[in-house]
């Protein structure tokens, strides 16, 4: 398998981003070769100071950047020489099999949505997040951000999305999908979270358990929450300062709330596109740079995107 | 002043209503009235049995109790002797100054809305939480569940009635108002949040500081959040999960995670109705209730409801 990593994206790159590769490359099977877009000039150097060798690896020379603040769109087509259009124009023509980036997120959605392409049927691909549940499981939350405004039909294709994700990528069986709503019982909630339940209860091809409560988000009712991206995005970035208030407690050394942090987890997946694009967090740390990379080994390796695009032909 | 205290309502009541009203009157002014409303053969003993005696003391008997599933309407209608319906009774007509209830949020909701009435002005009343801050200090958001979807101009007046809030019954002064969103820059958001924007921006009455996110929610960016009634409650019930999780995660001590914890600060106050209405959480503690009566005590005094109208009346 051939997984794309942007050099150039994030606060700390490309560091972080070689020391990532190498804790990634000590483990990872001699099938899996990466290739690194970036400045070489930048690149090539950092890799030989941290001796980050392998016949699996490929530098890709990318002379532009595509900043954090700049217009997604424009800057996609202005710039085809920045790592992450040439990661798209290498995910598009198949020359690598997944593409994680730290970068501007806004460009990564573009490029997922414009190189790779929604699954045919999907209506709004959207971003999933992970969810430290409190056996020690872990859950998925979706959509944390893509779509601020959603239809009933919409979080009903998230949840096939995220039943799928937590079957083959978190190895749940059989999945249990949680609506996100203000009450338990049918009826409860707003317009969206009212009309969405009838066709959750529906759908077939998901083992839904009903309307889900914040006070339920890391519990063990549910393995997939469904939600719009507004509320997802505010629960997922609450979550997040959850971890940071720990620290400040002193509590560094907590495993639960360690599960919190965002390089523990690494990423969070664009889902519903045809293939495999990661999307790492500004701040992305060597750790989070070497868990991305291990998310895109599973997401190729069990061929979700085929698995999802099948499930949109069937149904 | 005259507070009116359901003892019927909660899981625990009325054992904890009465260890409550117990530590509340140990330290309670002699100006303090307090009305016990609920069945007198259950509280009578139990006042004697906790030596709980003061000539400020009344009990009012109310033989009914509106149970937690009960139709909050019907059951307000058809139970005019419940202590919920006697509570809304005695609030109307001058009797008691603030009326306290862990009984069914539904029916104090409805007597809240009816009994009562919204402020002249006030679109839609909505209920507010409490947000423990990380630098120790203590914040408010609003709506946290009694309008599950939003208009502009609602987000607006609660802009208003949390400043208001925030300055009077949190001794904030001149506090700074936060608009939840998913990103900083004006334009990011959901429709409701784009909409929601330029009219808090123009808001004269407000020290509208701007959006803020997830992230931000414990932080010291805001001492008001401003957000629809879905988002809020599923926020307030999450971060009453994380007291818990803290807990369980033996952090029983931590001073800021205790915080979280629902009765540290007693309850909700229903906000843009004439008087002060408070709900309790169905698992009010001893420590619960006395926090809603010093609670309640504050709203009187401060005359809270009056500065509320006056405003929406100048405006």
């Amino acid at each position: 398998m051939n997984i794309g990593l942007d050099m150039m994206g994030g606060d700390f790159a490309p560091l972080e981003a070689v020391k990532g590769l190498k804790q990634f490359l000590s483990t990872a099977s001699g099938m899996t070769h990466i290739y690194c877009i970036g400045d070489e000039a930048q690149v090539q150097p950092l890799l030989e100071e941290h001796q980050v060798a392998s016949p699996n690896l490929h530098l890709v020379h990318a002379p532009e950047v595509i900043g954090y603040h700049e217009h997604p769109t424009k800057a996609l087509k202005e710039k085809q020489r920045s790592s992450i259009a040439i990661g798209f124009h290498l995910l598009a023509t198949g020359k690598i099999d997944a593409f994680i980036s730290a970068g501007n997120t806004g460009a990564m959605l573009v490029g997922a949505m414009f190189s790779i392409k929604p699954i045919e049927g999907v209506l709004r691909p959207c971003v999933s997040g992970v969810v430290p549940k409190s056996n020690g499981e872990t859950g998925v939350i979706l959509d944390v951000g893509l779509n601020a405004d959603c239809k009933p039909e919409q979080l009903n294709q998230f949840a096939v999305l995220g039943s799928l994700y937590a079957q083959h990528i978190l190895n749940v069986a059989n999945p249990k999908v949680g609506l996100l709503n203000v009450g338990e019982e049918e009826g409860k909630g707003n317009l969206l979270a009212q009309a969405t339940f009838p066709i959750l209860k529906e759908n077939s091809q998901i083992n839904f358990v009903g309307n889900m409560e914040g006070r339920d988000i890391f519990g063990t009712k549910t393995d997939v929450i469904v939600c719009d991206g507004f509320t997802g995005n505010i629960i997922l970035k609450m979550a997040e300062s959850v971890y940071d208030l720990a620290q400040l407690r002193n509590f560094e050394q907590d495993a639960y709330f360690n599960r919190f942090h965002y390089e523990n987890y690494g990423g969070s997946p664009v889902l519903g596109v045809a293939k495999p694009v990661i999307l790492g967090h500004g701040i992305s740390s060597a750790n989070a740079f070497n868990n991305m990379l291990v998310l895109a080994g599973q997401m190729i390796e069990s061929d979700i995107c085929t698995k999802m695009a099948e499930s949109f032909k069937a149904s």
